[in-house]
């Protein structure tokens, strides 16, 4: 009854067995093989559309990579409070860019609303240069309590960066979730509907550590080259990245991993909406938050449920606590999760 | 014939099994589980120390994270002028230290010179603050020329290092090859001999991408941990990192795989030689740097040989090539090139 | 009637006789002259301490270089949300930090409460490493509302950071008016309240442009020199920066202007409230924060003052307006601001 | 007998009276006073083309400030081995640039050649991305050493610099002294040459301390703009540094300054070679590099003539000394000191 984190999941065989295939013999270093050659043309493929592509690691250097090529040093970066970006990459973002400030808007649903974005943007200009302008703006795709951007939604805001030539990031360490909830095209949740560049994650959906950070300039392939070198992220057997995901993007491993999430996370909150228990909000990808009671929650814990406490319950009170399925997450696990609940009743 | 380097070498078996293994259901993630704090213990006993240890995956990543823990940005980075911080690392170690400048030095043998060391350290402090001074210093074991410092030799730099209040750090991405050649302890190299802070490295010798930084001063691991994260290397699923390493560390197979690639390196040396052909520098580790002539050199990339031009030959000039054996190299590769050479004499 | 800033004011005239008096014949240069040596001598004696001094030339130099003495880059900076190096320094300390993250926090009168401090400090630390821990505080004495910590408040937010390890800055663009205001020595309001560094302004209070950065450990002083020369605040002829010091030093000179001032803005609000306009906050510096109707504004503007709009009135309703009172605004200025508010009525 | 440097001289009356004009009562602050107005529309008439300018207080901030907007951190700036830039800043251009690498050629008469520069362009694209490209070139005008290069020796770099998409900075912390010296107009000088961005100073030659950062591409004003504020370098009552400017401008006082100590160097270079001492090199601007015996040395510091010892002698041997006049060295000053070594021969 593991609920802790996706990023807590093993990866998945298919990904193992590349791995094992990927280290027959040497293999030219920094990024040279034909396992990194054919994922960034992968990518280009499942995009519709050219892109640069680089791989690295970890959500956090995918996102503040991408944001130090998207905001200068001397703009902000605009985000969601809840944002990754601005609450939980240690400093990331403003290491990378160089020092711009982060700048947190409040939103429902951990969504950037337009008019605060449209706020956002006419904080910096209008005491420039006491207050420093809005470069980029990032939004969260699946969001960080587990909502999901529509196309134009994610079109809404676009319109609004473009008219103050502010570039728009999407961190995608969860996209996988998100597309295969909205059963549009990667090209319609992105690149179509404006936006710059995405962290595409596969971390949390599948593979051991691996994340593309895809812009859809293909011109900045260059940039992005040398700032992933000076961030330390250049792999020397970059095969090693480039072989967990082309397992995932081959016959849509990806999406069909993500649904198995997505599906496990359903299945979680109709079982607490069944038993009484309010969600917080809309269970779109693989993220539950529920307020349960205090007791129940000591019941799980007792049980040997592993999951986070979101808004801690004062005494004799609910709580808000967060359960995150995986692309692992078996469906008697779930069941067993809310049999415990059954037998605390 | 792959002498390409050993950077483009596969992993070891055993570190693809124990991956393997690791794999088996969830584990607390950004470093919580149990590999990376078996790995730190191991560490600690290799190193007869309590160490402050934080898992990477690149060379660059541990040399630049360690050097910006040990020179503030206002100071300069002093290294030989071939030093892979200084010349391969696409400014890294600036990005890291947040701007400190990166000064080479010469040196035989791509060594550091004591008398070298006591220039650099004074040329800051004769013109500050016009000037920068030193704030740390940086040498390669084994060398980029294939040579190893003695202890002796470390402690003699250290000891200046000391008295102008100037931290030592080793890059030790062919630490293990370095060791296999000196036969003394870890510790003997490192911290016995005045080293604050070591990138240890795996990458080279058998693992997928895992290099381990090493801080002999235990209390330095709260910042390590912050600047780690914050340059984007902290995986979420740590122990994907620590399982490379563990296997390695287990009854010495780190010191065997060196000994191979030093091996193969110096029959490919004594073969060069016994056919005439010069040598650049001792063979001390796993690098041969060799003086050929250009029809050599040709009939060698025909047979399929791969290798890199050090000095690229003039017109009809002999030219200097290296070749880099790794765990890998069997003896049949290195008697597979000498027979081209044999065949085209 | 001018009333926008108090660094708009021209300089004293004491100030102006000594550059010209500086002026005469070389001298050496980078701070190796006779005056920067007095004014370091004469602030430590002002403040009955060891110190650090650098000299720079604007507020936010002295308090962005401080702070990067104090927070590593790695860190946050805790202020109040109105804080000057929150809100209006164009990411000047992002950038002297190396890219700290500056964190607002809500207060009022502008002034941080211990509460808000106990919270901020804790925000890090209960989620490190992925959020950051805090590294430095700031307050701003007087604050950016015209109010006036007392020594006792100070002491209580220092004793909450030095329990956390955690450095104490102030920034006193204003303070002059805050000593004026509290009679107090400069030690008490400092040092022994536990202040580790103050930025000691003196451009809104007499000078062109002269600001002191002052480290209550002496040791300091080779780390802010080095800063101070990389980030290009190093005057080649520091004598004129110094030489606008020495005479606000001597004889109490920077005491009796930013009297003036807060005596002036005592007679302004005085004549606000005796008028039924409300005072926003308490007048315990040289600024007044005044609720005025629309039509007043209107008269006073038509009339020819200058003055902010703090918050901007809606049609036809009240808003809130700052006047801010110099060393150089002359009763009579009030009085005809007040006139031109009679002759409205 | 003060022949240490330029930048120890007083500042011109002329510019002493204009500071004390600018100081008749209040004025807007940040720059939008008049004073600055106008020295903008001076330098635009100038250089005959629209500028973007940016008015700071050192060279090192100028010089580094325009470095910033010209080169990305992710790349090197090149610049002669004796540059300021390189030698004597502080590290500020890495500080500016946010980590960019400064990389030293050398060359004859501190003069960057071409060759050097090809080469120097070369040296990153060869192994990009371990090595990083060049992003900027700065070359010195007048020179460290004293030289000045002409319109067509600035053309021949810049086209370099052109056909690898690389920007051209000017360090013309003496660029009054090597026009007053070329006899050319300042856009001959600069933008008619290819220069994309120069410092313009005029610390040394009459104002207390100012310099103008001047862009050729307009455009550039408001990110000039952002990172001046950023870096602490906007005064707040900036009518201080335009009004020292201002009256240099006027009536070509700049050029007339500079040519004072242009003169009064030739006439000292001069007499040192009929007193049969060999220049070092050329003399074109206002400093004159001289080998002298030690005794020689010896009598005129003991006569109270300030110097500096460039390469200092060893014992028994010459030695090289720097003597720079400045727009206030006397004719009597100079005959005084040529004096002394008459009276010692």
């Amino acid at each position: 009854m593991f609920f802790a984190s996706d990023n807590a999941a093993p990866a998945a065989p298919e990904v193992m067995a590349a791995l094992a295939a990927a280290n027959a013999g040497p293999a030219p270093a920094y990024g040279a093989d034909v396992w990194t050659k054919r994922v960034a043309q992968q990518l280009a493929e499942l995009f519709e559309h050219e892109v640069a592509v680089s791989l690295v690691t970890t959500g956090t250097a995918a996102n503040s990579l991408a944001l130090s090529l998207l905001c200068p040093p001397y703009r902000a970066v605009l985000a969601h409070e809840e944002a990754h970006a601005i609450a939980d990459e240690g400093g990331a973002p403003e290491f990378f860019t160089g020092g711009a400030k982060l700048v947190g808007m409040p939103g429902e649903g951990a969504k950037l609303a337009p008019d605060a974005l449209r706020a956002g943007l006419a904080w910096g200009e209008r005491r420039f240069p006491h207050s420093v302008l809005v470069g980029a703006v990032t939004v969260t795709q699946a969001t960080e309590l587990g909502t999901v951007y529509r196309p134009a939604e994610i079109s809404a805001l676009a319109e609004l960066c473009r008219s103050s030539g502010v570039a728009l990031h999407m961190d995608g360490a969860r996209f996988a979730n998100a597309i295969a909830t909205l059963g549009c095209t990667p090209a319609e949740a992105t690149w179509r509907a404006g936006v710059d560049a995405l962290s595409f994650g596969f971390t949390k959906n599948g593979a051991l550590a691996a994340e593309a950070v895809v812009f859809f300039d293909a011109s900045r392939g260059h940039e992005l080259e040398a700032r992933r070198k000076r961030s330390g992220h250049l792999w020397s057997k970059g095969r090693f990245i480039a072989a967990q995901i082309e397992p995932l993007l081959v016959d849509g491993l990806w999406l069909r991993l993500a649904g198995q999430a997505n599906s496990a996370a359903a299945r979680l909150a109709a079982g607490f909406e069944r038993r009484g228990f309010r969600l917080s909000g809309a269970v779109e990808a693989n993220e539950v938050f529920v307020v349960l009671p205090q007791r129940i929650e000591a019941a799980l814990r007792a049980a040997g449920a592993v999951f986070y406490s979101w808004d801690p319950p004062a005494d004799g009170e609910d709580g808000l606590f967060r359960f995150v399925c995986a692309w692992s997450t078996r469906t008697d696990e779930v069941e067993a999760l809310l049999g415990v609940i059954d037998a605390s009743a």
